[in-house]
């Protein structure tokens, strides 16, 4: 992809990061109890690029169907993970004082709202899926639910999060540690996102499948991107405190490899997840863009 | 109720109890990564009176379903109050270091396992309902889920426990405040396991609403009940610290009205929750004795 589709990708990005932000503030109204609201609102609306919820968005159009019955999934998916960023930051994880240039959650609401936050967009983000979602049959709907609530759990999300501060501090740390670490905590929202968008869709198992391991390839490769931002972005560009994964001893790939080769393999990485859509032609246009997009991003 | 009817209930849900706690055993192998399900398999698998599991079997039994269609469900709820239950005793929230008997989650595994727990099993309790429960139709199964979803979220168990941490320490609470904090810490998790064992056991819409109107108001009854005893019975007998709502300045029914009148007022509730079962005759005896068991338990 040259500077011209990089450009136009970016301007597509921004102007759906901006209608899937108006949805989430339609999607949850002020309501008793009041902070906890204004918690999971000042957490979910305060930017971030909404990358799940267009990959949703995309997947569902790229298998022939109708993009706006994955809205409502596609907000869910923003809400789930939100919920696990308000977890991650909390000082008995990762202790991160700022997400998305703003203060963390607990360091405004405090540890004990924070946690309930987390739980609370958690349920909210399955329930506004079940209220919202129109004309998709509940055999669908589902595997939809299923998925989501598989890959945020022990062998997703949760899985990775575990994993990840077990080997904080620790010297020994192998690739096949790191690379769990990034499949869950990342590459799993990351398929899910990709795989409820086909669901939805009306996708072939076959295809499914295939959407399923672009997402997993992609996800590593922003995952090891993430990584190297880490070591060579500001705080501005990141919108959190960078640097933080050498202080706390991550398990990371530029910690083992170093930068260079850990940019080598996200572009592996993402042309062979590019290849996965072959047969899509240009109706993959998008989805192509987004994977480049990945290894080429500055913040 | 006589004391010999007392008598076979406490041995009916003593033996109820080890069958679900069997069931839990097998539901919950340990998996990868090894600490996250040990910690999962220690708070779940350390007693526990089983009652909410107890009344979704009973619940589904009462409309003419079949009970072991309702036994995923019934360990799902199990799964889904431990979780809460490991939440609120974090230090940041109920800052609890027992629980059933033994030190609570986080004083063995560390904070921040103890959070992921929580949310390990929170995902985990629902995927183990869509993986096993067997011969119930998907619109029926949807509603099961959302039902959970909702009374585990801002509507339930976290709106209760957000407004339960905003008052303590604070003097000026009114009645209105407390029957809330009580009608969702307590009430929604019991009326989850009522209403989704009528679900499943396919009972009417006007059954569904009588059998939730009982939960509730037996609900409300424990967590009167809870808070008597709290301030009454040893920390043997309770299995977690005592008289710590009184030191947390915790929004309390003894604390507002003392402990004769919370007791007048968890008894009339209780009454009138039994009346909401008259319909059902016979069949109603294990619902009936349940709810009588609630004001004379000792722990």
């Amino acid at each position: 992809m040259g500077t011209v589709a990089e450009f136009d990708l970016s301007a597509y990005l921004i102007s759906k990061a901006a209608l899937i932000t108006a949805e989430l503030e339609q999607a949850v109204p002020v309501g008793y109890p009041t902070t906890v609201f204004e918690s999971m609102r000042y957490s979910l609306l305060s930017g971030g690029k909404r990358l799940r919820p267009a990959l949703c968005l995309a997947s569902c159009d790229i298998v022939g169907g109708d993009p706006s019955a994955a809205m409502p999934t596609a907000c869910g998916l923003e809400m789930l993970h939100t919920a696990s960023l308000i977890h991650d930051d909390l000082p008995a994880m990762d202790n991160d004082d700022y997400r998305r240039g703003k203060p963390s959650n607990h360091k405004v609401f405090g540890d004990g709202i924070a946690v309930l936050t987390g739980d609370a967009l958690w349920s909210y983000a399955l329930e506004f899926i079940l209220l919202n979602t129109r004309q998709v049959p509940a055999e669908r709907l589902l595997r939809v639910l299923h998925t989501l609530i598989n890959r945020v759990g022990v062998d997703g999300l949760v899985g990775g999060q575990v994993v990840d501060i077990q080997h904080e501090g620790i010297e020994e740390i192998d690739l096949p540690t790191v690379d769990y670490i990034h499949a869950h905590k990342t590459g799993s929202m990351i398929d899910a996102a990709v795989v409820t968008g086909a669901i939805i869709g009306g996708a072939s198992e076959d295809v499914i499948a295939r959407m399923s391991r672009y997402a997993r390839k992609i996800g590593i490769a922003f995952q090891i991107i993430d990584d190297v931002l880490d070591g060579t972005a500001s705080q501005q560009q990141l919108g959190k405190t960078p640097n933080k994964d050498e202080r706390a001893h991550k398990a990371t790939y530029p910690r083992l490899v170093g930068i260079a080769e850990s940019t080598r393999r996200a572009r592996e990485l993402v042309d062979s997840a590019k290849k996965e859509l072959d047969s899509f032609g240009d109706r993959a246009t998008l989805l192509l863009a987004i994977a480049d997009h990945i290894c080429t991003r500055k913040s």
